[in-house]
């Protein structure tokens, strides 16, 4: 509880930090920079799926979390700047409009999150697939409770 | 120059162990990724530019710096497979197709920029505004080396 609470804290700190860093960006580019760090994000996950499901390589699996983990913590809230509710130019976007609304919420998801990638990726560098696959089940239950709630299908 | 070759087998290796790992990606959807990881890059790079230009925010540069290298590092070889050459369905690429006949090139502008990154990512680490302007500036030098010869305008 108190780790949580913890995190919830830091999820919001990397939000409002985040915040000042966005006012530089247009908002189209919001969208598509967010868009790139889930979707680079995706691609990572799916290759350390394929390893717990196929052979395992734990320098792929290891290099696949850092990357993760390495995007999770670059302060992605910035890219949720004003104006990036809706669509914006050529850049479509799925976020629902409640998660503008709902910050503290928002930034315990993140921070949740965060933490999830940050121990994937200490347990795949200790190459155990079976804790890997723990700590990924894990993180992709931060992904989706995010998703279920802040994303249109 | 000892340095050098290594880092150029290095690339050449993760550019080959990558190879593997694209197998079950569409090359559609290798262009999609390998286009997010360079775009979210280029987000964190931004990033450290603002930062040496104003107010140095030692958190804000690491972070970044840790992205980039995470992303630097997750083997996106794989993402240059077969098929990837020219536009896909609807990902449009700006790679020449020469990349593909220079591997043993590509493999040490990869490990190039790999050191590159992974050196900021050390440099940041440690606060120095100077010494990050420095890497910083080596980093972009690797990019633009492969760009200037295997990326369109």
């Amino acid at each position: 509880m108190k780790k949580s609470i913890a995190r919830a804290t830091l999820g919001i700190v990397a939000l409002s930090l985040a915040t000042i860093a966005s006012a530089q960006v247009k908002p189209e580019d919001q969208i598509k920079f967010r868009k790139a760090g889930y979707s680079f994000m995706s691609w990572n996950m799916g290759k350390i799926k394929s390893n717990l499901e196929g052979t395992y390589d734990a320098a792929q699996v290891t290099a696949a979390a850092n990357a993760i983990a390495g995007i999770a913590n670059s302060g992605m809230g910035a890219l949720f700047g004003a104006g990036t509710d809706k669509d914006v130019g050529s850049q479509k976007t799925r976020v629902k409009p409640e998660l503008f609304q709902n910050m503290p919420e928002v930034g315990k998801l993140a921070g949740d999150f965060s933490g999830a990638a940050n121990n994937l990726a200490k347990v795949a560098a200790t190459g155990d697939a079976a804790a890997v696959k723990t700590a990924f089940g894990d993180l992709g239950k931060t992904c989706k409770a995010c998703h279920d709630k802040f994303r249109e299908e």
